[in-house]
């Protein structure tokens, strides 16, 4: 991982947009400024142009979409593209109800994403491959690589599988993260969270890869931090704790 | 309390509707979550007869209410009904102004509610009883027996009268649960997260008393344990630690 | 400060009505609890006006404002003034967009305030000053005097500039508060509890210097505490054990 990259977000601090889900907002919000980024969550579709403009990185994310919501994505995101800054889209249950479904088909038609990221079940829908949408973790690992490699072409897009491995494909290459911590996956809007640091890691300097690669593995390098922790007994003491190290350098990271 | 029927979620992990209030979402999502089940929070009417389709359980929970949330709320609600998965309802101040009280008539006049829960007041409001809505605990435990016994006749309904002792009416029987602590109310969304959890544990295959007990006591012996944590100090790292405490097995609780 | 003042809302117990953004909801709700207040937050117009006059206080927060909350705030506040009930407005981001900024005028056009608070950038932008609004903190501490003056001028109101020094000026006076930590600007929502904080503070029989007071230095202290704690290591345990020394007393906050 670039530390370099992580550490320019820090100086930055980029003002990232999130459109995202009423769930996760506060634990967005907070574990991305413990990350380093500078979170703003403004929804209304009259100010979504507006603080697009203002910011270094939109992120979609359509967990509890509404038409209004949806509307403010869409005027966001070309805001975005306009500006030149990255956009995430996280199409959330995508494959759940036709309303998501469509709304996401909407978006991509309107907003050119830098990338997509999702797990198994949504990014294989997105590319029309059915796949369980509960226990997702039962495709391969073969599986995820060639859905990252789809997704990434289709939408001409950074493509991210989350999961045990995420698997992040970009062109017709591919990598792998192997980091992470398996109380992440009970607590509500980790890959949401995900998200909006991803976006921020988007807006530094580095090579879409690179970008990808440090904010998965940081993140997962956090959870385990977290879980290490004797203080940590349950899905509640990590969370909190997570927060704190998602605002730790590297080396406090590495620490055991 | 039927260890089996907490067994029997955290095996099915219900995926469980949540159509609630803005001030509680994440807390229920992690909560729910901890406990076992699969919490899904969608709100946009256009989808929820889909997702209450594809569910286990529907919670309506008016504590923030709007009117594009109360259609949603009556969609999904008659989806559930249709399929015939259980659905609670959670009257959050339904005595507070006619706007709450007009919306609860109405979700009831289109859908049948497996279970009401709510506080002492709320539930006196709608047998059309009036009680003191600051300070309910003044009202004695003799009055809970009979609230909740009428809600469950008025409304054909398992009837749940939360409070330092929570009184659970079904038929013309009636069932105590002592569990608890103080610090619950000092954690906005205690009650409502009850909500999401009895949702899950009428998603099993136990009877409605058995069910109601398990989430009630199970609830109340988190609490307990959290509460006698000596890493516990307040309302805050309570919180945390009664996410914990809703992650462990019923021999974990009992521990001292 | 006015340890009486404190006592006070903790006997009182203050129904305050929260008109506040989505991201803290739950935080807001917690701190506000923890206090010694009683959170409630509803949204809908239809019963904006029935919650805010059953209530003692109503706080105004613009952070994630929508046309349909922007009504509800205008009812509930104008439902306060015929009451008699003190307002907060915190005009969180006015400068960023136009949407808020006329939200702002028309709120402040119908709505008299009995306080508004916010950061440097936000205060100067109500005064027609502009100011740096990202590092708002490299405006001087006399700037800081003059807008908090000017603010409560022309509004005919309390103001209270926050910051790592609180300015409070009311009439042609002005008081500081120097208690607070750093950690407190890593959590997101940290203002915006103030803000509910204050409310219930202004809804005791202190003078309006008292309660603001009270309100900004119990604040910091409580965050002092907190940050003092060796089981604090970061944002996430900051924010649980900021919670927990909301419930504290005096006494407690000041135990070394």
């Amino acid at each position: 991982m670039s530390i370099k990259l992580v550490n320019e977000v820090r100086e930055k601090q980029p003002l990232i947009h999130n459109l995202t889900n009423q769930v996760v907002m506060n634990f967005s919000a907070n574990g991305l400024l413990a990350f380093g980024g500078s979170p703003i969550m403004a929804m209304a579709e009259e100010e979504a142009w507006d603080i697009a403009q203002l910011s270094d990185g939109v992120l979609i994310n359509i967990g509890t979409l509404t038409e209004p919501h949806l509307r403010a994505m869409i005027l966001a995101g070309k805001a975005a593209n306009e500006k030149g800054i990255p956009v995430v889209i996280d199409p959330v249950g995508v494959g759940a109800t036709s309303f998501r479904a469509k709304a996401f088909e909407q978006i991509v038609s309107e907003v050119q994403p830098t990338a997509i990221k999702g797990n198994t079940g949504e990014l294989a829908h997105i590319i029309g491959v059915s796949v369980a949408t509960k226990g997702v973790d039962s495709i391969g690992e073969g599986d995820n690589e060639t859905i990252a490699m789809q997704v990434a072409e289709k939408y001409n897009t950074l493509a991210i599988v989350t999961g045990e491995v995420d698997t992040i494909s970009y062109g017709q290459e591919v990598v792998k993260n192997e980091t992470g911590h398996d109380l992440l996956a009970k607590v509500t809007g980790s890959g949401c969270l995900l998200g909006s640091i991803l976006t921020a890691c988007l807006s530094t300097s580095g090579t879409r890869f690179d970008q990808a690669h440090a904010a998965t593995r940081f993140y997962g390098l956090a959870a385990e931090k977290a879980a290490r922790l004797t203080s940590v007994n349950g899905p509640g003491t990590f969370a909190a704790r997570f927060i704190d190290a998602l605002a730790m350098d590297l080396t406090q990271l590495e620490e055991r």
